[in-house]
């Protein structure tokens, strides 16, 4: 079986994951023969994007379980195992879900196989109709800001947030993108700048800090980002860094919109204050590292907090696109979520 | 004569400026010999500060008429050219006109050292009162937020918004800094965070996009930052990101001080909308630079929007300490400002 998109492949049943630590400077693909593999690469964040990962971690599982032959304990012990590779984005959580679930069957590993597969084409077709939707919110003229990386090299499809833009870059809409760099990790910078000059969409790179400047000239008429984990009352965890834009965008009123997969729903969680967030190392902070090169600015003793994310209320969202679905803030605060899941 | 500073010396007639793009991790004293080289410098931001800048201005203008026994023709050429070096801070201006104005009596050159001199002395008392007033601010348990670098590496004396800190925690006051690393240059992550650990008062460095959630965890209970230039209705500029924490402070309702020299007034600019905004080379923003070494993550291509600095309207500030004395906002809006120059 084939499947390819921009950072996850499988051919002839080998999967393969670019290593998104090395761009934009270098393409290298790496084969990923086992469970623990996966979870290595999703830890050093090779592979990153709350939706990739979940498509990368089921067909991860899939793949160990058929070349294995597994048990059905050893396949749900090397389930617990995965789930606990990144703790904030749930899309992980659903897709060892889905998989778990499959398994409960007589021929699990097909099955499971299957579930995998169907969770990846699934995801392309959930990024083209997010895309399609969140690009009605867009208008001729905008200047959109966005944070982080969303687009298809964090899922395995057109992307989230990423693919609003892109979808009304196709419709003809003249717009302008300004891209938070989004420090720690560079994910704007690396990433994003890369996917937007491979489009031809015009964008303008800017460090994290200089959001509120441009906002308050006038340039950015809306903002799209992606998200981590979306709770049950309509706040959403995302890559750190999203809450303060959020709250930029209430002062200078600029509609703030959260693109994601409803695999990003978590349903067990009642509000952003149940979301854990992953704390990473210091170095990622005292410098930056990768396949441009690896410097350290601040000492080794400095002290560091390096949250990868953050909460931002569902106060500061002014709507949710859900796959196909756009939640209003009003929508999200009446409980719409949680009828998803009723 | 000889002047001594974190950053600037004056040994046996001999100006030297300690290469703050080394810092931290080199401590390179550069000797200066004329007004160019001294305007090279300050490009370079190997001298910064508005403060320092200022001082350091009037030094090399002073030391080059000493030393080449200009005509007032040819000083006021070389104070024309070092007042083209950095557009924002008004120091630079301010410590020029004073110079130049000294140089309207006969010994002019005598005339001119003294008032080089004079503005030394005077920016080491200034940041003494300015940080004893500042201080006052301060409570015992505050988090305090800072942006830039504001202490001993921009002025000749202790500091501007780092010099309240200081004072607090001389003080005895129990207090712990956030230090905002500050892209591009991070004057943050290089400078402020050695500067406190040189003094042993405790910080946690952060990217700047994290500085919103930290006040949102209640981490933060006052801010403070320097300025490089004051507009007579309270409006300041400052290093770029400053106008995003001003924002995000009253949306948490964090008070925002700015603290700053009289020098950094400039009586002729009535709001923040006359204040000229240097943009710097995009390079800045597609990597790092510096004694740390040099990486580039963004393609050489791409777009880049990158203001030294920003504005913050009085609006958004709670008050500002100049000098000894301290204007709340509603003394600025009030036109305490324009009073001091009446």
């Amino acid at each position: 079986m084939n499947l390819d998109s921009l950072a996850l492949r499988l051919q002839n049943d080998q999967l393969s994951i670019l290593d998104q630590q090395l761009l934009p400077f270098e393409k290298k693909w790496l084969t990923v023969k086992s469970v623990d593999e996966m979870i290595t690469i999703i830890k050093a964040l090779k592979v990153r994007g709350a939706p990739l990962i979940g498509v990368a971690a089921a067909l991860a599982l899939a793949d160990e379980a058929r070349q294995k032959k597994y048990s059905i304990g050893q396949f749900q012990q090397a389930a617990e195992r995965m789930r606990q590779a990144r703790p904030t984005a749930v899309n992980l959580m659903n897709a060892v879900d889905r998989v778990t679930a499959a398994a409960k069957t007589s021929d699990y590993i097909s099955a499971v196989w299957n579930e995998a597969v169907a969770i990846f084409h699934e995801d392309v077709e959930l990024c083209e109709k997010m895309g399609r939707r969140a690009a009605e919110l867009i208008n001729e003229g905008d200047g959109v800001l966005t944070h982080c990386n969303t687009g298809g090299l964090a899922t395995v499809g057109r992307g989230t947030a990423l693919a609003a833009i892109s979808c009304a870059w196709e419709q003809k809409k003249s717009i302008h993108v300004y891209v938070d760099e989004t420090r720690p990790l560079l994910q704007g910078g690396r990433l994003t700048a890369w996917e937007l000059s491979e489009m031809g969409i015009p964008y303008t790179l800017i460090s994290d800090n200089m959001a509120g400047w441009v906002m308050s000239q006038g340039k950015v008429q809306k903002v799209f980002v992606g998200t981590d984990r979306i709770a049950m009352n309509g706040d959403i965890a995302n890559k750190v860094g999203t809450y303060s834009v959020a709250v930029l965008c209430k002062y200078h009123n600029i509609p703030f919109y959260v693109v994601g997969p409803s695999t990003t729903i978590d349903p067990h969680c009642p509000s952003g204050r149940e979301i854990p967030i992953e704390e990473r190392a210091p170095h990622e902070v005292r410098g930056v590292e990768g396949s441009f090169g690896k410097v350290q600015w601040a000492s080794p003793e400095s002290q560091v907090y390096n949250p990868a994310f953050d909460v931002t209320p569902v106060d500061l969202i002014t709507g949710i696109v859900v796959d196909g679905d756009y939640f209003s803030q009003t929508d999200l605060k009446a409980g719409a979520l949680r009828r998803l899941f009723n």
